[in-house]
């Protein structure tokens, strides 16, 4: 008996996201979700700490984005260059055909203040992530933490134009990196 | 009897803050706090919503000297300079005397996420609420929105190196503003 089906994980996370959409996140139990998936509670909590965490499956590979553009920037480049480069490296996580997730997504988020609180936290982390592999590149404090909290803020505002548009992530990114680079300049 | 009495509120936030620091957040409940302060849980929970909102009681008075800033910058100064008014004015707040008190909280708010996420949330507002104040005296957006998270980064990074240090928070904020200038304009 396979007791550890593959997809299990992102079935949870799929159907979770669903419920929240149409039932609410309060009136939403664990046992609801793993119902709808067709396993035991306890299967569920073999994945997620609780009914919240469900929704913040993919930090690994999300933060993996950044990281990899802090690696390939050219050397010499200033650490606000640096963070253009992982924000706009990041952004292919996000390709079009994920739009109406990430909408549903925003949705239950915008919906939930305990859920806002994590998606922050979330931000957050991202943020000391980046600050500290700046300054393993060499960037001193407190650029790296400014840097590396300039490139998450522009992100963030990016990522909730990209959900209320049809542009790219990477066009609204470059933009906004330039606003932010005027305002800040003055 | 006078059952509403003067400074109840501030002897709950006080002694809750005392409990948190010495037997940890999870360890304390609601009627430990009412018993330091000899009151009744019923009358914890007129002031307060929870254990966690214990810590979070000066927000509009917190959020007023940032506005008061905004309200006092000169006129047609650029956004970026009407919030370094905001970030600035709001250095009152923070006092000398008021560093021990800081500083404690501030180790309570570290060493338990739940308390952290409430702060990141008390942020997110705080730059909400600046953005929108910025917009009322004229700022479009992108500009007042990177504006706001942009002052309240500096008010962060800031307010974490006056708890370790013994400058006061305006030299502090008048420093980061500028490292922050010159990073940006890269």
């Amino acid at each position: 008996m396979v007791r550890w089906e593959a997809g299990t994980r992102e079935r949870l996370q799929a159907a979770a996201l669903d419920l929240y959409a149409t039932r609410g996140f309060d009136d939403t139990t664990v046992a609801d979700i793993a119902a709808a998936v067709g396993v035991t509670e306890r299967t569920f909590f073999r994945h997620f700490a609780d009914k919240r965490e469900v929704l913040f499956g993919g930090t690994e590979a999300f933060q993996a984005g950044f990281l990899e553009g802090i690696e390939n920037a050219p050397d010499g480049a200033e650490p606000i260059e640096i963070i253009r480069h992982a924000v706009l490296s990041a952004s292919g996580f996000f390709a079009e055909e994920r739009r109406p997730h990430s909408r549903l997504r925003q949705r239950v988020i915008v919906a939930n203040p305990e859920i806002q609180e994590r998606e922050l936290l979330k931000m957050s982390a991202l943020a000391t992530v980046l600050a500290s592999a700046l300054r393993d590149r060499g960037t001193a404090e407190p650029s790296a933490t400014l840097a590396a909290e300039s490139g998450v803020l522009v992100f963030r505002l990016a990522f909730e134009q990209w959900l209320e548009s049809d542009r790219s992530l990477a066009e609204i990114e470059s933009d906004l990196f330039a606003q932010f680079g005027a305002l800040a300049a003055k």
